[in-house]
């Protein structure tokens, strides 16, 4: 089978599932790249990481309905399953595991997972239901495609802090691996949600990336009050209509730091007309 | 290794992954007894299934705190692992997995599992946070122990239809095998907590099952009013200080049901002195 030939599309729970165990029973071992479709380089990054890291990779797509608040866009959302699959064919990824919301939420369902404090400010606060939606969609994959290790990008910084949290708190079997942002020549985030911004919207939007990285120069000469650095992203976010919030936070985790006195993420989001947009930045030694 | 050589007792996750993964490699199949110790015949009853259903068979000793509420026995409730390793070990139970508070629930642990409607009437309602204490301990015991097969026994319904839900929902790769309620021999169904009870709290305890027993001969002479049931049930419970609920339930499901028209749980909790006992019985065809 040669690279680029299409992977296998699979809709049931109990396929993925044989396929996996089938191939982790010879000793393979698997990478799990969950995504809700709309593919663009920051997830073929994933797959690509995962397949030089495992033997195998299975992909999944799934718009998951309970990540997405009542006024969010779950219903525009973007889907191409043909074009996600040749993507995924490309990258060398081995299964494409597409359910139905049916398959995954069959009627009665009503478990959730809820993590606590690292959900609850910044992301969460704004979509108070989207962590719980996330961790329950990324359990429930976990066990049906049992992986070795499982890709996410550090963009969604938050999701990754929760994810861990989730794995660790539930004794979950699976190593967590995060992978760098993947960005447009002028420095935009990869994201699906891009692909709504009109052309001004989409030049405005670069402001996120610019504000990030005048913070990191800041840093860099020296600079560790973060009213200081927030100040001077909010001077270079002037074209975005709202900044939602700017976070300082101790590497690894959702707790806020007053100073730059290691290693800090500053995260951020914004909404650039009607669409939102998150980005990050590690600074600090 | 003879039957009733003590079974290995392990105190770490790593360790009881480590030990059922190597069976299962070795085609064996697991059974996994989850329990809070203070073992009786009713435990060991579960332990004997499992043993007679898998090749090998771990039960896990933990008095989990999450699934009590604070004005609850957690400090109180009965330990005694050497008297429970020794019945283990009679019932053939291959190992046991006793770890410490601080091994399951960690500095910073802060995810919780939350069935929905299931969990949240009649026992639910009187302990609001119990069933999410147990979703989550079963669902990391199961991580943490990955079995082919979980045994609970029948007392429990409720907890019974709830970790079928969160099993269900949560894709959790395990079968859950229900038990049949074990019973002293005036009828009294085996708990741990029977051992709270006075001499007389303990005489008029036996009205739980008698009540019960009152319910399946009205049932049998073809009575399906739930509230002539209820009433003939009640008068049984006079010497019980208070009947917190008697709940008439689709069997396998928590849905109330008005008349006794096809496989029906009477399920009743009542405090006898300060000891608060659940019991149940199906009827219907």
């Amino acid at each position: 089978m040669s690279e680029t030939s299409s992977p296998l599309l699979l809709s049931t729970g109990a396929e993925i599932r044989a396929a996996i165990l089938a191939a982790r029973s010879n000793g393979e071992t698997i990478g799990l790249v969950p995504t809700m479709g709309a593919l663009h380089a920051g997830h073929v990054s994933l797959v690509r990481t995962a397949k030089a890291e495992c033997d195998r990779v299975v992909a999944t797509v799934f718009v998951n309905p309970t990540q997405f608040g009542p006024q969010e866009d779950f219903n525009r959302y973007p889907r191409d399953l043909e074009r996600d699959r040749a993507l995924l064919a490309e990258a060398g990824c081995d299964w494409v595991f597409a359910p139905s919301t049916d398959e995954m939420y069959p009627l009665g369902s009503d478990t959730m997972v809820h993590v606590g404090a690292a959900a609850a400010e910044w992301e969460g606060r704004i979509r108070p239901t989207h962590f719980a939606g996330v961790a329950t969609v990324v359990l429930k994959l976990f066990n049906l495609a049992p992986a070795n290790r499982a890709y996410f990008g550090r963009k969604d910084y938050q999701q990754t802090v929760v994810v861990r949290q989730m794995v660790s708190d539930l004794n979950v079997p699976i190593d967590i691996v995060i992978c760098p942002t993947v960005r447009e020549p002028d420095g935009l985030a990869m994201s699906s949600r891009n692909a709504y911004l009109s052309p001004t919207e989409r030049q405005h939007a670069t402001a996120l990336r610019r504000s990030l990285l005048a913070a990191e120069e800041l840093v860099a000469i020296g600079e560790s009050d973060v009213e200081v650095i927030r100040a001077r992203m909010e001077s270079v976010l002037v074209d975005v209509d709202h900044v939602q919030y700017i976070a300082f936070l101790r590497d690894g985790a959702m707790e806020s730091v007053d100073r730059i006195a290691g290693p800090t993420v500053i995260a951020l989001a914004a909404k650039v007309g009607a669409t939102r947009l998150i980005d990050n930045t590690l600074v600090g030694d």
